[in-house]
């Protein structure tokens, strides 16, 4: 293990797997943080809720399609919805840099009042703190986010997938991460591309009344790491393969572009409004179909499904391509581009 | 209104309270978040919770008696059980600098651990984000809290306060500010002052066990701001003038001299690991009595009521001073010590 931080560290790769459980897990090892989840399932007597937190450093905070606001709003209410509980209550906490326009906290704040309504959440507590100029670059933002489960016997996880099961995306590849390296690079397109930032709370719900939930498996949004960070995740925790089919993966013409032409691996680019179901292959059709119906899922696709590993000490991600090569799907390893989220 | 944020928005007076009630309730105006308590208190079916969050940016993250971490378990489950509910679960999120020493990281990961586990509070979910070099100080660290109501009746807020309530302190005033100014400003004394910080639940627990909990008005821990912004807000709140006698107040010597060498008002001056409670007058001495019984309320005492307001429209907090004269006992309105918590 290094001995200082780096960027690595933050890029939902391989490297800050390891300080979550080098360091987090090892010194806070309770059951309910280690099951790995996105958000922690709590028992209150006889009511369940769902807990998860982000914090937010995006840079820049305005960006094409969204800002840091509506990210702050849609990361943990699509966190606490990917348990299955309906996201109810959020926290909201700013660290200002001194020297902030207060016109640009009025429009973020306005921002996340706006996505915040659409998610069905209230803004319940709070806090405020200002940092020196120079202390912090512009403003970060934290929410935490409580949700309720409705049906009690809803247990989403990982843990449940098995071989057979189909994996299922809600929609087309990277969109946020293409956005904001295309602004931070300067990067100019004829079609500017847009972050997919969006409150998924609603397509979940959408797929749960819809289908027999003991027959969901697990919802994940693949952020940070993107695509190949989640499904390597779940490989390791039921201890299965995944075979991704590669041309049944919806990516938009430019952002496949921009990829190739930055030499990066469109499976391990950010996306912040996209969502990663598995479930039993009997009920495929009709989660893609609920989806569908949904104003974010409108390109929901089977991409896969699990089989049996071929070594289970480690179990691996393949994508196969249109040429019926097989190749492995990694995890990010070092970082790609720091501050995405 | 200014047009940028200035450190004085973030040090609990005056300014602050303005982008409070100008954005933060003008834009998510929720009866929940407009009752300004320190956690909110949510209904979740029969059952009540209790929910609260603080982001953390003192600097030095290291300091007498404490460290960031210690100090992001103690505020935030302060503020839970200032509500009455029990504090129980906590989450845990940090953003991390670049180039911060993973042996830095560790021992504030470890500090957090021995003060939840004092607190009877589990770390159930967490983030990590990094951000380059230069981006943020060190590292900041935000927790958020959730507390269940064992007894749903309970229902402490400022408004409930009263002319003749008696107010109460648990400890000497300052101690957190003053130690934290002295490591910074490299002052020297013959006995360190240490930071006060502590967790709480535990003697708000002693007082509402050994007390009539329907006479019991409010907690509230003087943190950024002192004693004098939290007893402002409750005149304000409840519309009552209050009265503090000074030669009651607990301060120790070493702190008055600090506050007096650097004109400080040590009313004004954080605390965190001090407790306020108002309480009917036939309970205060119970309530003192419950509190002595505790390791952090040793010093309790008694040190002035609540009147019928001069100016209703505009409620005031007076100090009586030992000579018999009183004066005005302002809320904090510029900055005194940026990034004390």
């Amino acid at each position: 293990m290094q001995d200082k931080i780096t960027l690595s560290h933050g890029s939902g790769g391989q490297m800050m797997q390891n300080i979550i459980n080098d360091i987090f897990f090892d010194i806070y090892g309770n059951s309910i943080l280690k099951s790995g989840s996105d958000a922690a399932n709590l028992n209150i007597d006889s009511k369940k809720i769902a807990m998860s937190t982000d914090s937010f450093v995006i840079n820049p905070y305005f960006f094409a399609g969204a800002d840091i606001g509506h990210l702050a709003v849609c990361g943990t209410v699509n966190d606490v919805a990917t348990s299955g509980a309906i996201p109810k209550f959020l926290s909201l906490s700013f660290i200002l840099e001194e020297g902030l326009p207060i016109e640009d906290l009025k429009q973020i704040c306005r921002s996340i009042a706006k996505c915040a309504k659409e998610a069905g959440v209230e803004i319940v507590t709070g806090d405020t703190k200002v940092v020196n100029k120079g202390a912090c670059d512009g403003l970060f933002i934290n929410t935490c986010g409580v949700g309720i489960f409705e049906d009690p016997n809803i247990d989403f996880s990982p843990k449940n997938c098995k071989a057979q099961d189909s994996v299922i995306i809600s929609g087309s590849l990277a969109d946020h991460g293409i956005s904001i390296m295309s602004t931070r690079e300067g990067l100019h397109f004829e079609t500017k591309i847009n972050s997919d930032a969006a409150p998924l709370n609603g397509l979940i719900k959408s797929v749960c009344d819809a289908c027999d939930v003991q027959k969901i498996r697990a919802f994940r949004d693949p952020t940070r790491g993107g695509l190949a960070s989640t499904l390597n995740e779940f490989a390791n925790v039921c201890k299965c393969d995944i075979e991704i089919e590669e041309e049944l993966v919806p990516v938009k013409e430019q952002v496949r572009g921009v990829c190739e032409m930055l030499g990066l691996d469109v499976f391990q680019v950010a996306n912040e409004g996209k969502m990663v179901c598995v479930c039993d292959p009997s009920i495929a059709n009709d989660v893609v179909s609920a989806m569908r119906q949904n104003e974010y899922g409108k390109d929901a696709c089977i991409i896969g499904r699990l089989c049996e590993a071929n070594n289970i000490s480690s179990p691996k991600v393949y994508v196969k391509t249109a040429f019926g090569t097989k190749r492995i799907m990694d995890m990010l390893v070092g970082e790609q581009l720091p501050r995405i989220c």
